[in-house]
Parts: structure tokens; C-alpha cells; sequence
């Protein structure tokens, strides 16, 4: 179990963390890698890394299906953050073979950030 | 691999199970706990079990993205639970200390009934 | 870690994987089946196999959450089909006795196709 910690720099912002995550897990032996994070108003995906626009679209779509700003119950006015990071999930994991994930071409992991800036953890866990 | 029932009270309702996982795992070691429910039409999440009304606010959305009452094709009334329960999945996943799930401060399992009040299964395993 | 070739036939379907995943660790060891695709455009989820009707329903509502046609900023004009990736999730995990995968009586798992027609991978490890 390696804990890593991530810094996001706005409200909303998808961090590609996939060189972080193979650094940490580099070398050591397992057939499973489990990314994990312990917020509630954040996430994790696994989507494309090569064109920025994709998780542009990805954040924006979720926006529209959840917006930040309407009348939601609980008052801390990040409702939405909750309510996306469910959508996307709490957890990954990848495949590996020798240590390495076994990432498709087009794939990196997102740490979905839904009500930022934040110092994150993440927790990553090889089996 | 150990199973656990629970008894939802509504048609939809996310029941905090948390404790009961911590107990039917305590004392076990392993370093990835996996809770699964073999349902289709509830799901599992990981979010804040401080605040009841950020439940109730995930499970708003959800029914203002999936409405129960719409012409689905599906005919036994419930296709909108079937939806959510894609959408939220069907299993967590929680890294593990000595048996311990490591969750975040605010962090609890919910079973995310949307097709109740029934009984339904939980499949937890640790690893 | 095992890996099986399917073929879709539309942009959008959802296939369902459940019999080759269970052929494809049949006999082997297990207490976890782990399943995940290696794209960016297509899911995998876990839902109901019995009436056809659910899963055209699940894409449907899929659909008009997020439609194909959209001015996305992903000039590929499949960003609809990535959105949808993240919102069902590159891979399931399923509990295991004695190789078999534990599924509810109405659980199959589904590749969701977004973007299809495609030959797609799938990777199977048993842990």
C-alpha cells in the first residue's frame, strides 16, 4: 500500500496521475493495480491522454448533467462534487504484467477533481 | 467470500453499510476488500456518511438524469433502476491495513437501493 | 491474465461477454475475476441478461444524457462515446468460487459499445 499525494490547481480539473501511479509502482511484482482515493468529492477514471479536449468534454457533459449551481440539500455548496464523483468512482484497476500496467494505447488514469484546489491522496496497491 | 443481507425500507434508498462490512471482515487479514451485490437493479458507491442530505442529493440527481416515470421499453416498471444501478456499479473496492478498509475521514459504503424495499444480498471479499 | 478478442457490429450495442469470460477462466483457481478493456470508447458493466429490453433502455438513457451530436471540443466526433466510457467504466470485478464468477441470477456482463463497429480486447485476470 503506497499513499502519493497530488496537488490540483482548480475547482474542476481532470490530473492525469498514470506516470505518478507507474513510479510508485514500479518494479514491484503483481498481477492487479488498485488506484484508490479517500475524498468524497473527487474521482478516478481511466480515459484517453492524448487529446486534453476529451476530459475538457468529459467535465463539461457532467457539468451539464450536474450542475454546480442549483438548489441542492446539503449547504456546504459542493453537492455536485459528490454527486460526480459517485458517477465516476472512487476506484481503479489495471491489469499488470511484471509491475506495468497494462494500459491500452490511448489510456491514462484521471484524478477527477470536483471541488478544488486541493492536496489529494491517492492510494495505490499492487496484488 | 462472506455474504450478508440487508433489507432496504423504500423504493429507492441508500443504506449506509459500512459497519456491517467492517464487522464481517474484522480481525481477517488482507490488503483489498471487494464488496459486490449480484442485483441488477441496485448498486454500491463510496461517499460521505456525514450528512445525509449528500445522499439524498446523489439520489435526486439520479432521478432527474433517469426519471422512473418515462416510456422505457423494458415493461416491469423498474428500468430506471436498472439504469442507476450501471451508473453507480456493482461493486467498491477499498484498499485494506490489517483488515482494516482504509477509508477517508468521510467515507462509507452505500447500498444504493433503487427498485425496493427488498432483501438483497451483499458478497464481500477480501484478498 | 487472459486476453479475448469480441467483435461488435454498431456504433453503439451492448454485447454481452458473459459466457466467453466464464469460458476463458473455466477450471481455473480464483477468489476474484477481474475484467477490464483496454479502450477508451467502449465499457463494461454488469446488468440484467435476461430481457433485451434493459440494455437498450440503459442506451438509450445513455444517449440522451449524452448525445452523440454535440459540439464537443474532441474533434474525432466520438467524444459522446468517451463520456459514456467513463460513466460505466473500463472494467467489473465479480467475486469467485472455485473459478466461477458469482453472478446473481440475472446478472451478464456487457461490453458497452460506443463506437463501434470494432474489434475490441478484453482482459481477464483471476487473482
Amino acid at each position: 500500500m503506497i499513499e502519493i499525494r497530488v496537488k490540483t490547481s482548480k475547482r474542476v480539473e481532470a490530473l492525469n496521475i498514470s506516470e505518478l501511479v507507474e513510479k510508485a509502482t514500479g518494479g514491484k511484482q503483481g498481477s492487479l493495480l488498485h488506484v484508490y482515493t479517500p475524498h468524497t468529492t473527487c474521482g478516478l477514471t481511466i480515459n484517453e491522454d492524448a487529446d486534453p479536449n476529451v476530459m475538457r468534454d468529459i467535465l463539461d457533459a457532467l457539468e451539464r448533467a450536474v450542475p454546480a449551481n442549483y438548489p441542492y440539500r446539503h449547504s456546504e455548496g459542493n453537492s455536485d462534487a459528490h454527486i460526480k464523483a459517485t458517477l465516476t468512482g472512487s476506484s481503479v484497476t489495471v491489469p499488470c504484467l511484471q509491475g506495468k500496467p497494462a494500459f491500452g494505447t490511448w489510456q491514462g488514469i484521471f484524478l477527477m477533481e470536483f471541488d478544488g484546489p486541493r492536496e489529494r491522496k491517492v492510494i495505490i496497491t499492487l496484488i
